[in-house]
């Protein structure tokens, strides 16, 4: 990093992005804890939050069948109905007054509102040989990072729902993961961004049956090692990739934590240091 | 009027509000000629939305009873879950990404988002000699014009949709009409406000036989002399009161008009203009 771009990095003001998934969604316990813990973060800060459990039992209860390929649902048109009044509504709202009730000045939005972020809708792709039509489901094209700098330097705390607009009058589905990397990795530009991803475990685990084992620390030549001997596998790959990748893109760091550890003091911290 | 209040209204920017009931966001025909007419509105702008219709769909589809009395929906729990679905969720979103493709950059909110709307529980009330608990409605106290203005003033449009929040984490259903008078009242402390009801009829009829027989003017008057020859009765008498009062509380005039002529050019107009 040359010294006057670590100088502009310095400037920045912190934003703090948090991702809560939906099994925490569902949680009573796990989501009152951590809406209190990040009603307590101090400075500018965004939550994005999935709610996909939530809508599979919707969809249930309204007798719609859920199919998932590779973790990633099939939005057909009723599916579309139902996730935007779970997480557009249902979800995204009550978070939003209980944050309200915390004092947090929460605005709820999915990407069509103020058309924060653009997205069209996936073309069918090749799911071990065969293709697979995702239906509704948008990939992200755009974050108009300068209509939620705008709300953020207003004092409000934009609650992101996994709903996103494809420009042409429709609302397509997004991975909740995906608008908190890309939301980051727009904001990165405007503010020392800290990206936290909350789910089920403590971190990144060097042994997966210790829950103990939190890996500090991962850089890109970690990562690299840590996957060439075997430490990190499966799931948690594309994970740290797009981690990496975001810090790669400006992101100042990201974290994976449990969900009732936010703070900024557990988990696992991906970011470039060793690169710099 | 003094001249001194005179000459602020007349330096005060234009504002015009919607309110579009949930008969018309059923009818993709007449939706549509709305959102391009509403569209089509220049200046600043503020649609507020109802739903109802989808609403009883909705819980019918999930097996929940709806109850009314005069008029007003019971809101227990499960109809709680289904309005913040439908109202907050599903027509909103739709709206606003509909209303982003036309080139508006429309926000969609609840009175939670931002914490525009705050109300409180309405306590039982007598109707026909019993008590109604109504559950979770809300009935309005506060009105955050200055979040408002701040979106307006930064060219967003507020889609408003029936639900507000009590300040302790709980979203509540409100009267969509009451919405849009209560935010046309508090928006006419910055704006010259035209609140525009859109309905069913070409406006309010001195005969009810005769769809033609639109009385293009009401003011306190005159809804006096109506009321007592019995030209204006029924439904019509407290629809009519509450635009006259929003009139004394400082919106410039109330339009009651056709879903498809909301120009501003149709409808009857109710107005202060004779008291002045």
């Amino acid at each position: 990093m040359k010294s006057e771009e670590f100088a502009t990095a310095q400037m920045k003001e912190k934003l703090t992005i948090v991702k809560v998934g939906g099994a925490v969604v569902e949680d009573e316990l796990q989501l009152s804890q951590l809406l209190k813990d990040f009603s307590a973060i101090q400075g500018r800060k965004v939550l994005v939050h999935g709610g996909g459990r939530k809508a599979t039992k919707m969809a249930e209860r309204l007798g719609i069948e859920t199919h998932m390929v590779n973790g990633r649902r099939i939005t057909d048109g009723d599916m579309l109905e139902v996730v935007t009044m779970v997480y557009g509504g249902l979800v995204n709202k009550n978070l939003v007054a209980r944050l309200q009730a915390n004092g947090v000045n929460a605005i709820g939005l999915t990407g069509a509102d103020a058309g924060v972020i653009r997205s069209h809708k996936r073309s069918p792709v090749v799911v071990d040989g065969s293709p697979v039509d995702f239906g509704y489901a948008g990939d992200v094209d755009h974050v108009s990072s300068k209509t939620l700098v705008h709300l953020i330097e207003a004092g409000i705390t934009p609650v992101l729902a996994p709903l996103t607009h494809d420009g042409n009058g429709h609302v397509l589905n997004t991975n909740a993961d995906t608008i908190a990397s890309e939301a980051a990795k727009a904001l990165a530009n405007d503010y020392d961004v800290t990206l936290i991803f909350s789910f089920e475990k403590k971190g990144v685990l060097s042994n997966p049956d210790d829950e103990e084992s939190v890996i500090p620390v991962i850089t890109r030549t970690l990562f690299n090692k840590y996957k060439a001997d075997g430490t990190i596998s499966g799931g948690m790959l594309p994970k740290i990739e797009n981690a990496l990748k975001a810090t790669e893109a400006g992101v100042s760091k990201v974290i994976i934590t449990l969900a009732t550890a936010i703070d900024g003091k557990h988990g696992t911290v991906i970011e470039m240091k060793n690169e710099r």
